[in-house]
């Protein structure tokens, strides 16, 4: 099972201008879309710090320095937080695939957490960006239940294109996926 | 500003193991107890993973070893989740301090984050132990705004034992905090 190891090095500065090319970093789209919420009062959501296990830290600095750690599973989803007073719950994947969004992109107990807090009364869903189609959508946990239980399967992009509310992306906020959350409040 | 880094280390099973000693690490008595709540579909509370500045990353291995990393700032609190469809959020500290709580134990920025939840209809409070004491209370943001803004100001300890619900120690969960999360819903 593979970890998306938040640390991969990406010159950012390389990258075209375009609104387009800037809509293509979907973790950096949705930390920018969650800020522009933020400082316009409209919803308080942020990623989780990446979780890691420590193994060795140096107290001898003022500031001390992890000096060896890995990267552990995930408890939960990326993003969780308020909006309306609802508490909301989604993870954010992208795939290169054209038919389907392969499940196995998100951990199964990251499939149980969605499930959970859907039943706690949370909004919940996942965000699929389709690279081949640069199309990003809001799929709400509750119209893929079939897929996610009591077996984990690929969910087509036909049902998703058909199911899910596709975002768009904007100026700001980059991409605007609350306004697809209005649809599934 | 001291951050509480979580490596510290603690030998655990030097401890004496009376209920009350069980109970005098927050932290932990706080994840217990949120693993209760989720293990028998109470709640779905979590700590957020300790956040980090990652410089350095060795890709060679399997499993990718950081060798170089400072502790940040957390932006938010350590603690959210949700209860009964409703959006809880918390900081939880303790004190030696007999008379008062001194605030300058919550970052600036994580009581901001407190009023701005409040703000948009989560639950929100800060869970204060005075070890010397040995009372744990929970504190609603709502009833100490007058210490939080627009100047932040230590919390006196009579005010907290008149306003605050006092957290019962018990076997399971070890600190019912939901129970009193009862009385400001």
């Amino acid at each position: 099972m593979s970890l998306n190891y938040p640390c991969k090095k990406t010159n950012s500065s390389n990258k075209k201008t375009s609104v387009f090319n800037k809509g293509m970093d979907l973790e950096e789209d949705i930390n920018i879309s969650n800020k522009f919420y933020l400082d316009n009062n409209i919803a308080v959501i942020y990623k989780k710090p990446t979780p890691i296990s420590i193994i060795k830290v140096d107290y001898k600095n003022k500031s001390p320095i992890i000096n060896k750690a890995f990267f552990s599973i995930p408890s939960t989803t990326d993003y969780n937080g308020l909006y309306k007073s609802k508490y909301i719950d989604f993870e954010a994947k992208e795939t290169k695939n054209k038919n389907f969004f392969p499940i196995k992109n998100i951990l199964p107990h990251q499939i149980k957490h969605l499930i959970t807090c859907l039943n706690h009364g949370g909004v919940c869903f996942i965000i699929i960006l389709f690279k081949f189609y640069k199309e990003c959508y809001l799929v709400n946990i509750k119209d893929i239940l079939t897929y996610l239980e009591p077996v984990q399967s690929n969910i087509p992009y036909k049902f998703i294109k058909e199911k899910g509310y596709l975002i768009k992306y904007r100026y700001m906020p980059r991409l605007d996926y609350l306004k697809e959350v209005e649809k599934i409040l």
